[in-house]
């Protein structure tokens, strides 16, 4: 129904604006990246702030819930654009809606690395809910947590 | 078996390490209040940082989900102070063995207000796992979020 | 608005449907108790079918789980036909369209007992989501297990 | 370490013992399939007893999250006994000490077909906790569930 072209320039300009303008997500650090068009990735380098153990230095698991949760949210959001007609729809608004119901966090090794992407895989696109799945791993490629949101989508 | 008078002693000890000490927690402001012995409170105010939608005004995700695994390890923390022999066994060692396997969040308004604080309540201490339940109010006592952590305990 | 009596008497009207034509509660032997009219509970007995542990003959995790769903969906249900006009709308038809979303079971203690409890609390009922926590416990007053779901709502 | 063979034979029996022996499991029609020796899958009929809404005769959570449940937790002992010395550690201790600590299921499509099929995906097998991934499909290959489960091993 819609040109793919343009629900990929949309995807890439929210991204930037989450990334840029959510206060939070700045001091994460978080970024985007569209290497691959579909599966966008999160990715975020290691810094002294995102430290939750002093002695080991590895990430705080809120940053790892969060990196999760934002994730899972903007591939609801990719895959919600994808069936809108962009002509119509605001495209804000479509993710002003969005809203995460609630996050499941599995932290699996601990989080070590100068740097970590996080990608998430949609389960289900309702009319009123998305379902993703969540992967977060290191530059080792070591997975270190994987998660479930379930998002209020409209 | 302990005398409770040191393990509260030694519970305000490692709260003043987690809040003062863990880059992340010190990021968010995150500080302990025991003015109810039996119930330690995680509080923290609202600052710009921890904004997770520019428009609202309103917290992060992450902020919530952080704030409620904090303050479910310190939960299962001080259940196992309870109920070891704080002369033999070392207290820090206990928290450093301390590990969130997995975290649910339920967000479940919208976090506004001008502060927030978050308390967990203990479901089960066995000898391997604890589990908590943890909720988030916000300044106008409306619960914000509720969550339930299952955590490695040695 | 609506007359709460008659929410009440929609509540257990419903109430002997699921217990008795969802046939596989009817095999689970669940039935609802509204002697706190507040709150109902799913009460069942233990029989050789419910069992998971043929060695020490305690519940299995699929009757904990169903039985922590059945009574949060419930509790859902009854918090719906209280701000519903019950002359305008179909009752059946609101719980027609009630569906879980997910559920988060935690497992505390061993399933043992003559006769086990379950019973919801509402965390939020929205006007797309509901959210509530549940409890069961055996007739020992151990806490078995707890849960958390999410529920669609129309 | 361990003659993989053996390990296989070992699963193979207890999966046996699984579907045969616990009642709950013989009740729902439990059945394991080997054909692919690395994914043991999980099967079942679709019958009277597993409706949960007798109005399109779908199944019930509690069958979809029993399933779930059990093939995560299977996955978790299949997992162990190819790292335990086989000749030294008894296979049914390894089994009777695998526990479930907590469940996530999302609900994502109507329990509808013939037969279903659960599988899962180990996320981590560690000294102390396994973390599995689950999904159960229908007879049209339609994604039905899926969950993640977390297990103490010893």
């Amino acid at each position: 129904m819609t040109d793919s072209k343009d629900a990929h320039l949309e995807a890439e300009r929210l991204a930037r604006v989450i990334a840029e303008k959510i206060p939070f997500n700045r001091e994460m650090g978080f970024e985007f990246d569209f290497a691959d068009e579909d599966r966008p990735v999160l990715k975020f380098e290691m810094k002294p702030e995102l430290v939750g153990n002093f002695m080991r230095g590895n990430l705080h698991g809120g940053v790892i819930s969060s990196s999760l949760d934002v994730i899972g949210g903007f591939a609801a959001f990719c895959a919600l654009l994808k069936r809108i007609d962009l002509d119509k729809e605001d495209v804000d608004n479509v993710f002003a809606k969005l809203g995460t119901i609630d996050l499941r966090v599995d932290y699996l090794r601990p989080g070590l690395g100068r740097s970590f992407q996080a990608e998430a895989y949609i389960l289900r696109v309702g009319r009123k809910v998305a379902v993703t799945r969540m992967e977060l791993h290191n530059d080792s490629n070591d997975l270190v947590a994987a998660g479930t949101g379930a998002y209020i989508v409209g």
